[in-house]
């Protein structure tokens, strides 16, 4: 099916959009069986033709994000969202490398995960296939709709697309780009589509299509993860909130731990694994806070204390260090913000993080060998780092090439998704006229 | 906190059940807790004290057991469920053999599953670590209280119960049982722990813990998987139910067709990877149906069978052979009853699997290259087999040392489950100070 045109001045019935989003949802499904038989080739296709398209027909995905800049003047939006909305030449220019880098990794569709002859003498592997059919609810940015859709064709997904409502002239040009590389590709364009209306109730229809969507991707803020959590009635990824701790044992460097929190703070403060709280072992503190705090301070960082880090930094009149409040532990800032606390063990650093943290990413500074294991045994977060910054916590760092999102979910995935964690498996059994005897 | 005592008679108010459920549920939480720090001696111990201990307190467990019986008899439950809910000291030998046999397992906690280092020096590792609280809502047999426990606590994690009501009392006995071992281990008895309570309304409140379930497993029937995927706030199993299909293909060797047919059908009917469908390739129909139907007539096995296997077998007067209806393709029968269609290629084999299958276990009689290739790469299920029969789907025959369940889930884990499938993993990352630059 062609993309729902986007009308909104006039919302659909109910039953419209019920009836369209269902023939969404199978258009899906036939195209992920196509897709799994298509084979790698055709995909491999697809993405080459789509980073040329993003060059060759710019104009017109710029034609239509004139249309979204526009209405979000109009609306008055803040100029840094305009910002983030804004595609010109340069911009599409990194989104087709970024595609010609997804097509460059190998697929994991087709690999054996492990494989051995049983002793009845049947050969049994586990054979890595797609999912299916991948979910993703955005915000903003449009060069999701490419880059997601770009990683879920090399995993052999078809993809369903709810962007943000901001976006959804630029969205439906890059759907349409993306639609027409598919069918010259050979392979159907309904593996990739775009949910063509703002009308928020397509978001209530799409957490229930248990039936059509194998597994969905809530990307944005807290309260979509949140809603995505409780309604969704397929699988869903939970995960991009990161309360995130450095805790500075007693055992520290204290100039490597200057520089770790230094870093998880303020080299990228608005993203989920940017630091929150720093734990300070007290027989350190004294020597750390204030060194820690000057640092902080020159970057514009505002520092919400405990008392016992408050006495030893001292209340500074700018107000950029200030006394916390009970909300300041366990809040992800995504600013340059950063709580405070002193502790007298590294029993209390974990007892604070279980209490506070959402298991995304956690730090330790320590010379000690045996503070390191026990952070390391003892903290439950999908990534542990001992002297390491919390920031470290991606797809590309971790070597997996690309990443769909992190994930705090335990079960399927943790932490960094790549392209293996878009993927199920198979059990194959290749036998000779074997049966059960037992 | 100890089991709820059932009183079935005066079944609590919401609110009380409510507030029961959630002191369970944070129980649960805080012993898995203590469970994943206390590492695998203490289990192992308890395992061992358990299997002690149910051939030692045996006639407390039987005694518990005469009451189930009793109350199932005035209840006018059938003899076979009677036998089935039935404990004596031979059978509790065997549930504790199957403790032994756990303890004997490796456990999958701690495991590295991958490890490598980083271009800036990071060593960077994926460890398994348990779930945390596994619940799991079963129906009648008591011997699953000790099996899932036993499995729980070999994967570290603690467990929330809930029995059938037929079984409480038996289940109440076991449970204590097992409690006991823990506390004689060190480790908290909360980490088993069993819903004491024949109220319905447990349930529907299980199945919103979110924050106190990992993962829910439901064993039993098809109504009460359904309901699970349906309303489980938290990830769940789904799984054990089981549309599985035999294609005999034009290339078939045509007794070990009989053969593995015969065995998927008959060995043992009443499971999930028992056969439901016989699918033919037209060329072959002639040929071998009248075989099979023979021999399935000789074990009582009913065929329903589409107009062109009809033709061939000829009705039977008896009833063995009848016409088949709509409704018979996409039956799990679980019971000597089987369908029978014959198909005109390979292509509308696998047409009639995807569209009746219910992705557990799919099998091809075949000595065509071609053909295996094709059904193995084709049919989207958690098990496929080439010459086997389908009853090899299981956890014992993979070699997986023990079954937890059969997942039709393309999340997390498909088909067999055994220890591994019980946990996650956290990405734990060594450094010397490393920070993001990028």
């Amino acid at each position: 099916m062609v993309c729902i045109l986007p009308d909104l001045a006039a919302p659909m019935t109910q039953a419209d959009l019920k009836m369209e989003m269902d023939r969404i949802g199978r258009g899906a499904r036939a195209a992920s069986r196509e897709l799994a038989r298509a084979g790698q080739a055709a995909a491999d296709l697809t993405l080459s033709l789509l980073a040329d398209a993003l060059a060759a027909r710019a104009p017109e995905v710029i034609e239509a994000n004139r249309a979204d800049l526009e209405a979000a003047r109009e609306a008055g939006l803040g100029a840094h969202v305009v910002d983030r909305l804004m595609i010109d030449e340069q911009r599409l220019g990194a989104v087709a490398d970024g595609v010609r880098a997804v097509a460059r990794l190998q697929s994991p569709v087709g690999e054996e995960i492990e494989s051995r002859l049983l002793p009845s003498g049947v050969r049994l592997s586990r054979r890595r296939v797609p999912l299916g059919v991948i979910g993703v609810i955005y915000e903003s940015r449009p060069n999701v709709t490419v880059d997601i859709s770009a990683l879920c064709l090399r995993s052999g997904n078809a993809a369903i697309l709810r962007g943000g409502r901001e976006s959804i002239h630029t969205n439906g040009a890059l759907a349409e780009l993306i639609r027409g590389c598919l069918a010259e590709a050979g392979l159907p364009p309904d593996a990739v589509q775009l949910i063509g209306t703002t009308d928020r109730a397509a978001v209530a229809e799409m957490l229930g299509m248990r039936d059509h969507i194998d597994l969905l991707i809530p990307r944005g803020g807290a309260e979509l993860v949140m809603r995505v959590a409780r309604e969704a009635q397929m699988p869903a990824i939970t995960g991009g909130i990161g309360v995130c701790h450095t805790y500075v044992d007693e055992a520290a460097d204290l100039a490597m731990a200057e520089s770790i929190t230094f870093n998880a703070k303020v080299q990228r403060p608005s993203v989920c694994n940017a630091m929150d709280t720093v734990l300070v072992h007290s027989s350190v503190a004294g020597a750390f806070l204030p060194r820690m705090a000057a640092m902080m301070g020159e970057a514009g960082v505002e520092l919400r204390c405990d008392a016992r880090a408050l006495s030893i930094i001292g209340e500074n009149g700018s107000g950029q260090v200030v006394r916390a409040g009970e909300h300041d532990y366990g809040q992800e800032f995504l600013a340059l913000v950063a709580s405070v606390r002193v502790v007298d063990s590294l029993d209390e650093a974990v007892s604070h993080i279980e209490r506070y943290g959402s298991g995304h990413s956690e730090a330790i500074v320590t010379g000690s060998y045996d503070a390191a294991t026990r952070f390391v045994d003892e903290v439950d977060a999908s990534a542990v780092f001992v002297n390491a910054s919390t920031r470290l916590n991606d797809g590309g760092v971790f070597g997996l090439g690309a990443e769909v999102a992190i994930s705090t979910n335990k079960m399927h995935a943790r932490g960094p998704m790549g392209l293996a964690e878009l993927t199920s498996y198979k059990w194959v059994a290749l036998g000779a006229g074997q049966i059960r005897e037992g």
